[in-house]
């Protein structure tokens, strides 16, 4: 196994930093590799906002549901599904985009180029012994996020991330079977995934006793089930129209 | 620099493979990698389909406009954002999921977590001496390719994936100015976009000319605001809306 595959095997959220704030090649570098992330045919549907003012930062922990670390790390960035460059393009070459760049086609094509940028970035600071946390709680109040850091139409936040020095080093928690999770030639019928289901339940339970001295025995359909059992943010639908996403 | 951000900064697609299969072991190491990507909330809402059968990867390939590299490669990943899973989960649990996964919200999640899992793989691919190149052209007609991959409701294919050993070596694409994609505390004016997406035209315009002996000087300008000139794959709002996504 080459030391890239160990580094990417290796992933946990860090949810606590040291009060040391990454440096401007720091920076620079994680903002290149995450450019250098593939992108729908070239669109490059994304921007990316590092957050330095500390009342912008305080005020995301508060959206994000109270998430220190989001206010208290090395460094926080905030990644934007964006098409508003775009239409700066059209302008500059006399050509109308609006109907495009507002197609839900668009939407996740912007959702996607910002992930494959923001994976990028998470993989190149843990590389360079930094850690990482996704923040989506940032859509808990996805307009609020959005006035914060003024963007304009066409551009919304998908997500945020911490990165700094950890200061704490949690276990990696059990991902679903991959025998639950890959498949070939064709999806899988209702049976197999039950069966997988009940192993990673077996799995997970063993993982949260141990962690806990025996107090709690998660099943994570259980977990899964109770966070699915009523709508979050109900907004997203009128928040995206009204930012000219999906509207078509 | 360490080998992990040489290795991402050093990244092209790769669109013409040799003839020699990933074995099981490298796909495994593949999905693996994908899985250790972070997730929503730890919901993991994500399958991938491997497509072996010489036929379904000659009509994905087909779908995607004829692209020959993706019915000629060492594997073919799908990767579909997936709920139907959760629907499992409550069932298991007898808790009604269906109202929150069919929410705008669990799509942008959906999408989000297929994507992180993704580059993954394609980072975890390259690093293995593979290339990749990322294949959103399954979306043409979608509900092609999900009737091919017997893909169910809260299941679709957001991207392929080709695999491989590769056959030729494309030079790097320069992305757009640092300047113009990476921000601090705040969206940028009007007039610091024009600025950054004429200093890229520039440089799309010097790119093309050299590697064409000077025939091409394309403008970015002129090439994404030509490609978003008309909508295209209108028909994803109502694809996704029958699929279960995106209802509320």
């Amino acid at each position: 196994m080459n030391e890239t595959i160990e580094l990417l095997l290796n992933h946990r959220s860090i949810r606590k930093f040291k009060d040391q704030p990454l440096n401007d090649e720091q920076i620079s570098q994680l903002v290149e590799a995450a450019q250098m992330a593939s992108t729908s045919s070239f669109v490059q549907a994304y921007t990316i906002i590092g957050v330095k003012d500390p009342e912008k930062k305080k005020k995301l922990a508060e959206i994000a549901g109270n998430q220190q670390y989001v206010a208290e790390n090395g460094h926080f960035f905030v990644f934007c599904a964006d098409f508003h460059r775009h239409q700066a393009a059209g302008e500059l070459e006399g050509i109308d985009v609006s109907e495009a760049i507002e197609s839900t086609e668009k939407l996740v094509v912007g959702i996607t180029d910002a992930s494959l940028a923001a994976q990028n970035c998470a993989v190149a600071a843990e590389s360079m012994g930094l850690g990482i946390c996704y923040i989506g709680g940032l859509r808990n109040d996805i307009q609020a996020t959005a006035d914060l850091l003024n963007l304009p139409e066409h551009v919304f936040p998908v997500f945020g991330m911490c990165v700094g020095y950890p200061d704490a080093e949690p276990s990696i928690k059990p991902r679903l079977p991959k025998a639950g999770v890959y498949f070939e030639d064709s999806y899988p019928s209702e049976e197999k995934h039950f069966v997988e289901l009940e192993n990673y339940n077996d799995t997970t339970a063993a993982y949260y006793e141990s962690r806990t001295e025996g107090k709690r025995k998660d099943r994570w359909t259980a977990q899964v089930s109770g966070m699915l059992s009523s709508i979050k943010r109900a907004h997203m639908k009128d928040f995206l129209h009204r930012k000219g996403f999906g509207r078509k």
